[in-house]
């Protein structure tokens, strides 16, 4: 909706991930990190399937359809149904996805602050995109870790590449992750699929994302699995083209705004807005699409970055003394103290009111 | 199917091929080649739309579903209508894209063998493939070309760019248009869809794919034109995915193969394959899918290509002294001279028999 | 002597400088700014030629032979002479050079903050260093230029692009000018010009070099530019190879070392090094050289870089409602605020003492 | 003199070729390929030190100061003399590097038409020259060579890829190596130290090319290198700045046409250039120099490139089945059969007559 160029998918971005994971596997290797041929199988997979339980249009499947399954929760069930197919060869992958297996650092290289997952996306989503100040350089971050105690660390010479991947993220935040446009445009995926889940009177162009507007999924069972699965892109695309004619005008209004790329406005900014000024666009709305309820086309949203999550996944940086220090506290560093507060902002799309000419 | 990264889009290309374009214009005046206002709206129109006649998956569907309405035709077609929409200012784009406007360089920019949508496609094509011996260089070729008595011709110092280019092209057809894989899904595409009209107890996922299912398009009128632009990939999408559990045994077998990505045994050879070589084939592939006729399932194609197709789009060296050169007779050129005679491969699937285990 | 890629020369420097300073007048222009034919003339001659003044290893001759010359000076007096040479030719160049052409911005994109100077260099120096934390796009960052009265400002999608760069220009600062290696060398080619200039029985390996060593440079004057403009790395080179068997121990001492790549420890810490320490370090420098003065040989300097100098060159953030924020006043400003202080650090570079064994 | 950007070492061509053998090692042994720790370490070191017997500017020392010393020659020598300091551990580098040890393919690894020392060079030049055309992907091909009765081999899907490199080589024949101007600068650099060896009363900027300039050299004694390996750039260059002032008329007018970069008329034809022609230039050339003999800037050399050289060094294609072809014998090649002749060209330079204006 706002870069042509990104049409990447998440198949590249797993396959992407694993490539980056081997070479992280040969760099620690090649700093006398033992690693077992049973424990490079295991990240391996791990990474592989790591956004294997992502459906079409994930984040917002989640908040609508699929209420009760999370995203994580269904790529555990796959790797343990694909566990079972393979006869248990995947048992150290969950161990290592789950955060169980003792070895820290192979768990971290999976999910972490530096993490093959985030170095892969980012790289990806910058090139992709064309947002050249994410731009970050994964082979070089990957060059410079280490493993100190089963846990992941930054050899010292490789401060400013981290540093510089913090920046990166937080710029790709601003510009891609939170693009006003954008985050419009789920806003709207939402409300479309939210609606429709609301109709009785409704089909969609597949049995699979049928079966989801007619059920409430409270959690990951079989059956869900199975169709959850069929889903893909088409079916979501396929079905708001057709409900762009649909009878209800909140359902039909909203697709008809997706397809024809014909998005509300948007507006960033540092405080939350005011809410009799949402009450009033939300009026206006009701009269602007000719229905009573007009909340469907305002929406306010809370956006938090922490641009270094110093409390939950801390970044280590070894010293060729021996000496460990977390890198707000290393003697090198140049930004790292400034980036551990969260940047708080706000997000809000109404309908814009034609003026009329006179 | 084959090169995963190669998910850029038509409307990516129209824009490449229009920022190409504004190079070219620059540069040529730069030369001191005059190009009016209008000559260079017209330009831009012509290379921004000139594919907007393209469906989904769109050479399949010339040879299923639309047969009477060539993409080039539907181009034009929608050109006028859009031409009536903005009163008149279209005209000169489309004299410029038939090829009747008088100064020729402005169609041969649109349309020839340096034209801007080639140097486009194959740039692009390449960087996301990832096939580097297709990899060219447009600035550089832009910045060589020239205007002499209103024909696009070529200043010598860009001479091994264009038969470096040449031959860029001749690998991106043996390595990705005509690669074994990608073809055969191709052919197995067509035969979806030709099946899918043959039946008569079909019905697609919309409303539009129908319409094409149940008619005979023998050319493009308004009538079909107003299906057509609705058609997108997911409705071919979706409905092959339904279709994989329609009761016709070729229509599911062709679909579940394409959805799963199960395709046929794919040859290329330098001669054609034998007749009864097919027919085995034919008769196997029957067993196979259970159904009498194997035809289906069985696909020899001829594929030939010019590398450089001097009769009908010679391409001229312009020398400092005036003297104007077909590329082949220049004193400089290194392989231009091998480039002229077509190269003819045949292409071949069918289905693979299994091996029983013993 | 640290990067071995870092081969670039200040001749591509000025030709990239002024590519950028075509592109900055072609995208001003294209956003209705105004610059004469003459104008432009005259900001790509002052470009082009702003670093003409610089002589082999420059930084270290002007703290050595060439006390009384500084390189701004010896560039003005050298666009003087060439003005006479084409008589009058360069009187608008000279005007935006000194900074006392009324349009500021033209002066602005040749000396301050975001001129092409530094686009160019950073860009380079990062790229050839291979030091990618460096790297910027000075066609992106250019592409957002823009005026306002006169005056050089950014408009407001380029905001990030900006704050990239000044980050991008302090980790080359880290990482590459301020290297502790490079840094010792540097100290060590101060050294030996040092020395070899308070000998009386020395003579280099040309004409112009010898006049430097002999004279006592106060000011630029047409004598001293004559010998100065054939000085180039190789008079300077070809000596100190030559000095490494000259009778006096220090000189010889410190040539060897340059030529051999043989470098002093060196350290860069946030306090100054400890007076007592370098009294040390300077004693044992006399035993290992076996010379009575050690001091040649024991450097601390003190190194402090402004990220974004808010003073001297305050950068303009434009609106599209016409206001014009300062950068670190702009509402959606990441990182500017962080970057306004100076930060200080010290080099210390001194003799090993061998470990004898046992 | 050309290419102002290729200010490449061959310090940086040999850490890139031995940076692409250890590629080349790890490809070939994830391919079952047996390679010893000590094949590893000798085709490291052969690799590393192939070229360490090129002087400044060798080819043309070769032919004026250094009649006697061939480059590989040199090499070998510095290695055995290496070999002595490291107490016998080069041994099997020089083996390889002599090609005598039996398993060839260590051998073709470093010297052959596929060795790394092209693929780096040819993809450094590229770079650096800016010119794409000669553009490799070293990275690809290594990827696809193999070993087959220990000769090296390409695997089928690296066809094109070789035939692309093939192609790409022979671009920068005819676009750098041979450019007529650079050629025309080695012309006059061979000339200038020509001249000053026949010269009695010459004296160079160092002691090191002085005893060149003073002795016959007929083969590399130990006595030769000891001058030798003190030679760098700065030599040359520091001599002929000064030549320029010398008395004799031939050899101040090279030295200041070399840096005052006042290159001579240069041309390259298919032909062989007249006599006659010659003869005119060489009695102009003594007029405008005003000396007897012009010879010295009159100069036609014969250029003569082998694209592809099957007889000498052969490419070998494996098929999965196991058959070898050697290239264009290959069913899928499409160039290889027009690359097997060689090309012959001529370059001639000589002195430019002023014209007089009437």
């Amino acid at each position: 909706m706002v870069y042509p160029g990104a049409r990447h998918s998440r198949f590249h971005h797993a396959l992407g991930a694993l490539h980056l994971m081997q070479k992280a596997v040969e760099t620690l290797r090649m700093k006398n990190v033992e690693i077992s041929a049973e424990e490079e199988n295991g990240v391996y997979c791990a990474i592989l399937l790591h956004d294997i339980g992502h459906g079409p249009y994930s984040h917002t499947l989640e908040q609508t359809l699929i209420e009760g399954m999370h995203h994580e929760r269904i790529s555990l069930h796959l790797m343990e149904l694909l566990n079972i197919e393979f006869s248990g060869k995947l048992n150290l992958a969950i161990e290592i996805f789950k955060g169980i297996y003792p070895r820290k650092f192979l768990t971290q290289l999976v999910s972490s602050q530096l993490d093959m997952d985030r170095l892969d996306y980012l790289k990806r989503d910058s090139f992709f995109t064309g947002v050249v100040e994410g731009n970050i350089n994964p082979d070089r971050i990957i060059s410079t870790l280490n493993v100190v105690n089963d846990e992941l660390v930054v050899d010292s010479k490789g401060i400013y590449s981290v540093e510089k991947y913090l920046i990166a993220r937080m710029f790709m935040y601003w510009q891609v992750y939170n693009h006003k446009a954008s985050f419009s445009a789920e806003v709207y995926l939402t409300q479309v699929l939210k609606r429709a889940k609301e109709l009785t009177d409704i089909s969609a162009t597949s049995e699979a994302l049928n079966y989801f507007l007619s059920n409430s999924i409270e959690k990951s069972t079989e059956e869900n699995l199975k169709y959850f699965v069929q889903l893909d892109d088409s079916d979501i695309l396929s079905s708001i083209k057709q409900w762009q004619n649909h009878p209800d005008k909140i359902l039909s209004f909203l697709s008809r705004s997706l397809i024809n790329r014909n998005l509300p406005v948007s507006q960033i900014g540092n405080q939350k807005f005011n809410e009799s000024e949402l009450e009033l666009y939300t009026k206006q709305a009701a009269e602007i699409v000719g229905v009573e309820d007009g909340s469907y086309f305002v929406h306010q949203s809370k956006i938090e970055v922490v641009p270094y999550d110093k409390e939950n996944s801390p970044i280590y940086i070894r010293y060729k003394n021996g000496d460990l220090h977390e890198i707000t506290q290393s003697p090198q560093q140049i930004l790292s103290t400034q980036l551990v507060n969260p940047i708080q902002k706000f997000h809000l799309c109404y309908l814009a009111v034609k003026k009329k000419s006179s």
